[in-house]
Parts: C-alpha cells; structure tokens; sequence
C-alpha cells in the first residue's frame, strides 16, 4: 500500500529536540536540550493527595466532561488570572491540553491557509510547527534584549498585511527575553492599528528571578470582551507537564469557537487531570511552590552561567535571563551550531541548535541551552563537555 | 474588535448533542440524547487504586512523555489487540486524547482540502464535524440492517474517486448496526482496488449483547505493515470517558506522520491518564468488567425495547441492537424528528434526532435514543414522555 500523506504533513520538519532525545536515549548523556523541568521538584505528594480527592463527588467524575472544562477549574483560574490584572469570567476561557492545543486551536479558528502571522525572531519551535501545519506564511520581525523590535515588525505588517501576531514575551523560548513596557504598549498599538489579533503565549511567565512584573499584553488591552489579545498559558511548567493542562482567554466569542474546533479535535481534554488540577488548587499553596521553584532555577542558572564563564571563550555570549528556563547562546560566528551538536553528542551532551526556532533564514551560530533539568556536577560536566566540543570544533572549521 | 474566524469553524454546525444538553441543564429532565456511559458501574475503586500506584516509580511520573504515549500503555494495549486478531507493535500505535483525536490527526495527516471521503448513511456525528473542519467533501453510501450496501459505495466511489473510507462497521454510531462478514470483506476489496485508506473507528466493538464475534476490517487485512486499514478504538466505554485515552493503530509510516501532526496539535496527550489506565489493567480484570456493563446495557435495552413496544404505535420501528450504546427509530413517514424534539424537551425528555448524522440530505424521521444511561422507572417515565411527544405531535401535523 502506497500512503499518501498530505502537504503540509510532509514537509513538517521532525523537532530537532525530539530526534535529538532520540539520540541521547540509552547514553551516559547530560541533555541541555528539552525544556524539561527539574522532576525532584514537582509537587508529588500534593499531586497524589488530590487525586484521591477526586472521588468524593461519586462516580461522576469519570464521566464526559464540558469541551470547556471542568468549571470549578475554570473558576480557580480566573481568580489567579486577575491577580494578574487580567479579567475573566469561565465563559471566557477554555481548558486545553497543554497551551500547545490552545496555539494549534486558535490557528485553526483565526486563519485561512495563506494567511500572514507576525512573529518573533528566533520563536518558539512547536509554535512554527502549527503554522506551517495550517500553511500559514509566517514573517519574523527581528528582536533584541528588549524584546521585538517595533519598527522591524512594523516594516513587516506594512508590506505583508499579516492577520495575527504570535508572541512570548515574557521570557521567551529559545531567548528567554522579556519585551520592555514600552514595546508591550507599542506593538500592541500596531497591532490594533492594524486589525491583528495577537496570541500572548506565557507558558513562563510565572518563572521569575526578580521582582519586576510585567504586564501582560492582554491585561494592557483591557477586559476580555473586544480584547486584542487571546492569552494562553498551562500548568506544565508550575505544577507538572503530565497533567496536560493548559487554558486560553479572550473575548467570549472567539472562546466559543474554539470550543466548537476542540470538540472536532477531541471532545474535551483529561478531566481526571482537571480535577486533580482543581483539587490541588483547594489546599496547595501553588504559589509558593512556584517562589520555590524560581529560586531553584535562579540558583541552576547562575550555575550553568558561571560554568559556562569559566569554560568558555568571550567570543561565547549571551544574555542573563531574568526568569523562564532557557539560556540562548551566541556562539563565535561562522560556528554552524547543528554541526557543533553531533560533536557534542559524541562527548555525551546535548543542545538545541537555534536554527530549529527560525522561520526563513536561520542565524546557525546559536544555541539553547536549557538549565533547569540539571545541576551541580552534572551542570559543570556538561558545560565541560559542550567547552570541548566547541574547542575542538573551532580549531576543525 | 471584529473577530475573524476561518470559513471552516464558521459553517461549523455546533452539535445538536450540545445544543441539547444545554437545553435540558437545571431541568427533571430525561436524557436519551448523549452517548453517556452508565456512571454507576464505572470501576471507581479500580480507577482510584490505579492512580495511587502511578508514583511508585518515582517523580518522573509527572514529566513530559512522548507524543506516541506511555510506552508500557501501549504493549499492554498490544496484547488486547492480538486477542482480537490484530498483531502490531509499539511502533505501530499512538495514543491520543480519545479516538476522536485520533480521528482528527487521521483525516490532518491523510488528506488535502477538498479531497473526497466515503462514509456510511448515516455515520458519527462528530466524525463528520473532523471532515467539515479540514474541508472534506463527503459522499455517504446507504445501508441497511447489515451495513454499508457495497453496490451503492462501488457506485460513489467511481463517481467521486474517493481517497479514504471512515467507517464504524461494529455496532455504528447512531444506528448500532453491525456489517456481515461479507460486507466487510467486500468493503474491504472495493477499497484495495480502489487505492483507498480506511479509518476503521472501533469504540463499540467490545459492548456486545450475543457471542457472535465480528473481525475488525484491519484484521481481515493482515498485518499492520501495509494494511490498508487504520484502526481506532478507545477505552471512554470500557473504563471510563474522563480518561480520555484512545488510540489508532497502522502501518507505522502512517503512525509516524500522525506523532507529527499531535506534536503540533498537542506535544501528548495527559500521561497521568495512560499511567492510570497501565496500573488498572495491571491489577483489574478488564475483560469481566466488559462483560458486566455488557450485560447491564444488554438489560437496560431490552428494557427500553420493551417500553416503546408498550407506548408506540406500529409505525415507530428499530431494528434491535446487538450491542453499543445506541437505539434507532424510524418514526412515521413525514415526522421531523427536530420539530419533535422541541416538543419532546417540553415534556422533560430528550433524543438526537437522526438528521444530525447525515451528510447531505437527512432522513428526517429518524432519532437516536441512548440506553445506557438511565434504567428502570426513568426509562420508562422518558419512553412515556416521548409517546406523548410522538402522539401530540403526529395529530398536530
């Protein structure tokens, strides 16, 4: 039998993390690579506590659920959302599997294929993937330590009409950059000017190293009825991945197409997960965890900076990141960092070449190295390890 | 703002299942409409053990799994498969987040805008929702009390050269009817022949009312290498909805492509509910739970059987299931079974009616009723609701 797989399926690059962890399996491997986060930290034991809680409805609870969500959930969410400054009522957000579906639904609902999306340069790998999925064009506008460059992006809107933006702005993925108050309110002017809607996608925002905060661009637009903006985030990185939970905000209507695109592609997502989420909500105190888990990374990425000075030479920069889970790393120019990643890999180390988060022509002498899934001697050996390969392929190229 | 949403999701019809369920919230009302297992015989302390077990391995538990799912999940699931004749490997299925996922990613990964699937008339409501949302044009093939009619398919597809078959030829969604053993092997040839892919979507099968056994079309095929059948099926009957794990299995090349496609959808599906299910069918008798809620629906349809024949006129007819979760009526030639439903909510029952499950022009005097759901004196108080409906209704038009 001869399958025949569609377009835009075909020439969907495999991610370069995936094929590396493929790689790694098996080895004595320190992998930089995923954007994993440190497992001795998950909140095991209140996890287990609120699963066994979940029956004290009845049988009920294992029954179909809303395509919206569990509503006590939604309700939970809403109360962090506001803390937050950002407004929302149940009928204003849905319940997804990880922001990743939240991305994948709201392209399907806001775009045609051939349709124009705006983004960062580099950007979030996965998100490329759902447009190049939904063959959708994508334009980047270039960015630097303080986020997009407005006037870049405004050059691209001009001569590309693009009908949506996609943005991290808080502490992206790969750079881990944050956007400056002053760009926040700047591009989303542009965007307003220019009728795009924007998807905030803030899986990190919650991972912070200092005290400043930064507004979301949804909170910036106002409340959620005629919003600029559909927010998205997930449980993932502050409570744990396996629970697949995510949730997008926005004006009701767009919620409600979403809804009717997500009971397409699933009916509704794991509501076991959904209610051990909302059980764990009842007694957890999620949010200082997630001070304790900040501190954690704060302290695992100073590490692997520090090592990363000692090892490394100045020609290696990068910037401090000031919260999410990520170093982005400019390495000596000409250094091609997918070729750099199979020497690295013969050392037992792995990374995510930055090529994988570019649409359109990639800068190859960039690297994301992700520094909360190991620490200590484990951080200095594989830091030792990447020194080395560097080394040796500097002195090869 | 004005929104602008995709042509796809707009001329998405929200499912009347929806519609109605939120009709009849708050109301003493008496639901045939959605395909609910019954709560009560969920394996509850199964299910709450399971999960208590989920950490004995470790924090790991809670970190992010592959997008193929739980791999001890999917050997166990394996070993189910080849009782049932169908012999693959881990490499040849995927998990996902119900069997309507898999459906989805199917339909994203096999097919372009515009290309033709052949389904049966009727078919799965929510199948034929996937097939608007990626722009499918579908042609339905009749059927009768043994299933699809293949000189009716062999006719569609000669004139629209379909390129994949969905078919659920065990105990269908919404009519319950089973394919003979001839169909399905001459269903099967005509697509050999004709170069067509079949999703054959299984959730049904195992909620048999008699021993007959009827070979899954993916088995009279062979083995998952080259097999022209993509299979799916779920454990949402079996065990419990809110889990919400499905799978699909095939010829890995195609199992490969939809892992890409539900890493941009999804990354994966919640690994908390496949680890759950992996310690449930560790301990728990799966198969002797099968045939207690089979034989509980069995029971509860035959009781709902007998009610109609009490209540209904002659004209009302029903072939009787021999399993699955659904009953389908006929009503008297030029009843509009959604006109009736209106009536019907007023009196405090509710149904499907028929024409949600037509692709092109419905037979308007068909309904689908749940059995699986109620029992006893709400059945027969909904049956009697209904009668009045029906009685009110015929004299009225």
């Amino acid at each position: 039998m001869e399958y025949r797989f569609s377009s835009k399926v075909s020439q969907l690059k495999s991610s370069a993390v995936r094929d590396i962890l493929k790689l790694t399996q098996g080895k004595d491997m320190i992998s930089f690579a995923g954007g994993l986060p440190a497992e001795e930290l998950f909140p095991v034991e209140a996890v287990r506590d609120a699963a066994s809680r979940i029956f004290e409805g009845g049988s009920g609870a294992l029954q179909y659920g809303l395509t919206e969500g569990y509503l006590p959930l939604r309700e939970q969410i809403c109360k962090r959302m506001a803390v937050k400054g950002m407004h929302v009522t149940p009928d204003e957000m849905i319940l997804t599997t990880g922001s990743q579906q939240a991305i994948d639904l709201l392209v399907q609902v806001l775009t045609e294929p051939g349709d124009t999306i705006l983004v960062e340069r580099p950007t979030y790998l996965a998100s490329l993937q759902v447009f190049a999925m939904h063959g959708l064009k994508v334009v980047a506008a270039e960015s630097d330590e303080n986020g997009i460059i407005p006037e870049s992006a405004e050059e691209l809107i001009r001569a590309h009409k693009p009908k949506l933006m996609y943005a991290v702005p808080t502490f992206g993925n790969p750079t881990g950059r944050v956007w400056s108050l002053e760009r926040r309110k700047r591009m989303l002017e542009l965007c307003r000017n220019n009728d795009m809607l924007v998807i905030e996608d803030d899986p990190y925002g919650d991972i912070k190293f200092d005290d400043e905060q930064f507004p979301s661009l949804f909170s910036l637009d106002g409340k959620a009825e005629n919003n600029h903006v559909v927010y998205t985030s997930t449980f993932s990185k502050t409570v744990a991945p396996a629970l697949r939970t995510g949730w997008a905000i926005g004006d009701s209507r767009v919620i409600r197409m979403v809804a009717k695109a997500k009971q397409a592609a699933d009916l509704h997502s794991s509501t076991m997960d959904q209610q051990v989420l909302s059980q764990l909500l009842n007694r957890f105190d999620l949010d200082g965890h997630i001070a304790l888990i900040s501190n954690a990374y704060k302290e695992r990425m100073l590490e692997m900076e520090s090592y990363l000075r000692q090892s490394l030479s100045p020609e290696v920069s990068w910037v401090t990141p000031r919260g999410g889970m990520f170093l982005w790393v400019e390495l000596p120019e000409g250094l091609d960092a997918e070729a750099l990643l199979r020497c690295a890999v013969q050392k037992g180390v792995a990374f995510v070449p930055g090529s994988s988060f570019y649409a359109g022509s990639p800068m190859r002498n960039t690297a994301r190295l992700n520094f909360t899934h190991n620490k200590g001697a484990r951080t200095e050996m594989g830091v030792a390890r990447l020194a080395e390969a560097i080394g040796e392929f500097t002195v090869r190229s």
